[in-house]
C-alpha cells in the first residue's frame, strides 16, 4: 500500500498554485481598495538580497513545472522570465495549470526510482526521482510560495494562513 | 510502482528539521560575532499580527511531530511550548527528530487510505492520510520553516537558499 507519484507530485503544485493566485488576488483587491499600485507589491522584497515578490512567483512556477516534467520524462518547457504585472504572473500559472491537468497518471510510472541528475548550487548532483521531488522540488516550491505570502503579509495585506494552506 | 508513505513522510521531516536547525546555528553564530542577543531574532516578526521566530519554530515542529503520529495511529505526544532560548527550540527539534528516527516503515501501511479527522480553521475536517500529509501537514510545515528563515533573512542573517533546501 502506498501512493503514486503522480498523486504525490500533480495535486500538490495543483493545490498550492491555486492558493497562491488566490492570495494574490486578494492582495491585489486591497491594495486597490488603498489606491497602492500593484506593482510596489510586486517589487517589494524582505531583504535587499532577496529576489521580490515577482521573482518568488517565477520561481515557485518553475518548480512547478519542471519537476513533474523531468519525472514523466518529457521537455521542460522554458518560459522567459518577463511578466511585471499580476494578470501577466497569473497567466504563466494558468499556463502551468493547463500542462498539469495534461499529465495521465501512468506517464509517472516509475519515476520514484529513475535517476536525474540536475545542477544544485551549480554542481552536477545525481539522484532518484523521489529524492527529487521531495527533498528538492517541493521545498524549493514552497519556500517561494511562503516568501511570496511573507512579502504581502510584511506589508500589510490582510491575508491568513488559510490563505495558504488553501482547502481546495 | 510507488513509493510508501513512510517515505513521503519520515525523510521529508527529518531532513527539513535538520536544515532548519543548521540555519538557526548559523544565525546565532552571526548574532554572537555582532553580539547581539539571539533573543531579539527569536522575538523577531514580519508583521505584528504574525507570529515571531521562536513560535514559527515551535509550529514547524509540532506538524513534524503530529502528523507522522496520526497517520501511524499512534498518540500525538504534546509538547507544551515553553521554549525561551535557542537551545531549548533545538532540544525540542532533537526530541521530534528522536521520534522520527524510531518509526518503521510498516506503522505506515495503508496510512494513505486511512480516514483522519482533524480540526481545519475551527472545523471538523475528514480526509485521507494522503491528503492529510500532503495538502495539510506539508504546506504548514514547510510555511513555518520558511517563515522562520524570512525573518532571519529580512533581520539581515546572511544565510542562502542552501541552507533551507539541504542535501543532509
Amino acid at each position: 500500500m502506498s501512493v503514486s507519484m503522480y498523486d504525490v507530485a500533480v495535486p500538490t503544485f495543483q493545490k498550492q498554485l491555486s492558493g497562491l493566485e488566490a492570495f494574490l488576488d486578494k492582495a491585489a483587491e486591497q491594495a486597490a481598495a488603498k489606491k497602492i499600485d500593484f506593482a510596489v507589491y510586486l517589487g517589494s522584497r524582505l531583504y535587499p538580497d532577496m529576489f521580490n515578490l515577482t521573482r518568488q512567483v517565477q520561481l515557485a512556477t518553475d518548480f512547478a513545472k519542471a519537476a513533474p516534467a523531468r519525472l514523466a520524462g518529457v521537455e521542460v518547457p522554458g518560459f522567459p522570465d518577463v511578466e511585471t504585472t499580476l494578470p501577466e504572473l497569473k497567466a504563466r500559472i494558468a499556463k502551468i495549470q493547463a500542462l498539469l491537468a495534461a499529465y495521465k497518471p501512468e506517464q509517472f510510472e516509475g519515476s520514484e526510482a529513475k535517476m536525474l541528475t540536475l545542477k544544485v548550487g551549480g554542481q552536477d548532483v545525481t539522484m532518484t526521482g523521489r529524492e527529487y521531488l521531495l527533498h528538492v522540488a517541493f521545498p524549493n516550491f514552497y519556500f517561494h510560495c511562503a516568501t511570496a505570502y511573507d512579502i504581502l503579509r510584511h506589508n500589510g495585506i490582510e491575508i491568513g494562513k488559510r490563505d495558504f494552506v488553501t482547502r481546495r
